[in-house]
């Protein structure tokens, strides 16, 4: 028994996927997951189940550049070869690229400390077929410098009560921002909005680029933001925007000689 | 009678696909295809049976940025808005970006005089997911020194019989290709080769990008390239591409100013 105890490896993995043809990262009834995926191809190498955390669990349609997920694995196998290994079973619209044994106490969810995310709108005057399922188009016309001002609005520490969706069950709303940028990219007429923060409420980042697009748009003022962070609003000013254009880039942990 | 020929407009209208999901640019009995698609959406607003005339045949699952295609309308609507119609009843992955009156003997694809295409490398070490429908995943070293000198071979005016495979009823053979190149794109490891020439045989450009391939990892010489082309080779020194690498990237008429 304390053999096999001594053997478990507790690892660390790096994957970007299209969401498209999930029902989310978290496994659920309703449909494929991406964590459904992983676990089964992490069952065919090792073998016996493996159980798996993600970092976030990503929506419906959300896609991820780069997401992490921890497991206990129940032996050690090569972690240069094991993105390998998991890539010949996964679908091809998951793709792991890293792997890492962590310490025992390392968790993906618990022990992240942030995340950045991104929204990605097509400017242009029709969708551009390369890029329409990972871009909202958005054809209409949009203010960015007062885009700008209203990003800037929700940099900081707030109760983004307002900013969460009817479905989450966390107590505590209060998240820090540390960065919301929007990105102008060069001349592909995408628009790109940044987040970067501790962590994020259920459809946060989707309900917070609603607003924006909306304030761009003329049709909600930096007064109204600065009202709902100061939580004189139960609800965001702006819709939630779809699933698609956004993207979990990067998950920050705390000592990066673990990556 | 006579008014209702007159009211017949020749319309040429550019679009854009993602091929995935498709069978080809034409009509076949096998499944869906982007003709098909769009002869159903042409039908749908002029209510009447429309037909459709393409400039090049994609393969199946092959891609195009700019894709041309005319037809007879049987009666005028605005060009201006046409592509908002069709865009409004097409899935997705068909977008159609532009559309103009041409004169009655103009045929997208007897008229054409050229067409590039391109075809693209993803040479990273793990698939990029979001560019993995788009690209042919080849980590394995190349030698793009080689590969610029076998891309030169390609220029010119040559019998590409050896390139042509078989289920092509095609006659003549001979082919001019204007320009070869093999690009790498920045920081993206991409590595795209763009074809320009005054026609196409069936399969010929991922015939050619095999080969190419082949020569950059130094399983095929110059001088067994130089001798397909010299007619000494019943058939091509490299395979088939796979087609999602592929994309007909314009399409070249006589006169600009049609366009």
């Amino acid at each position: 028994m304390k053999n096999r105890e001594c053997s478990i490896v507790n690892v660390l993995i790096y994957l970007s996927y299209d969401g498209t043809a999930y029902r989310g990262f978290q496994v659920q009834p309703e449909g494929p997951t991406i964590q459904e995926e992983l676990e089964k191809a992490l069952g065919l190498v090792y073998k016996q189940s493996v159980r798996l955390a993600g970092a976030g669990r990503t929506d419906s349609g959300v896609h991820a550049r780069c997401q992490a997920a921890s497991f206990e694995a129940p032996f050690a196998i090569s972690l240069e070869k094991l993105p390998y290994a998991l890539n010949s079973l996964l679908p091809q619209d998951i793709v792991v690229f890293g792997a890492a044994e962590v310490p025992p106490l390392f968790h993906a969810r618990f022990s992240a400390i942030g995340k950045v995310y991104s929204y990605t709108l097509d400017r242009s005057r029709y969708p551009q077929v390369f890029l329409s399922r990972y871009s909202w188009h958005y054809p209409e016309p949009l203010n960015l410098e007062v885009m700008r001002q209203a990003a800037s609005l929700f940099e900081g520490t707030y109760d983004y009560a307002s900013y969460c969706a009817s479905g989450s069950s966390v107590k505590d709303t209060v998240r820090t921002l540390t960065k919301v940028e929007v990105k102008e990219n060069g001349d592909s007429d995408l628009l790109t909005f940044r987040f970067e923060g501790n962590g994020f409420l259920y459809r946060m980042v989707r309900l917070i680029t609603g607003t924006l697009i909306r304030a761009g748009a003329g049709k909600v003022s930096l007064a109204a933001i600065e009202a709902s962070l100061a939580g004189e609003e139960s609800s965001a000013p702006g819709p939630t925007a779809p699933a698609h254009g956004l993207c979990l880039e990067k998950v920050l942990y705390p000592d990066l000689s673990l990556l």
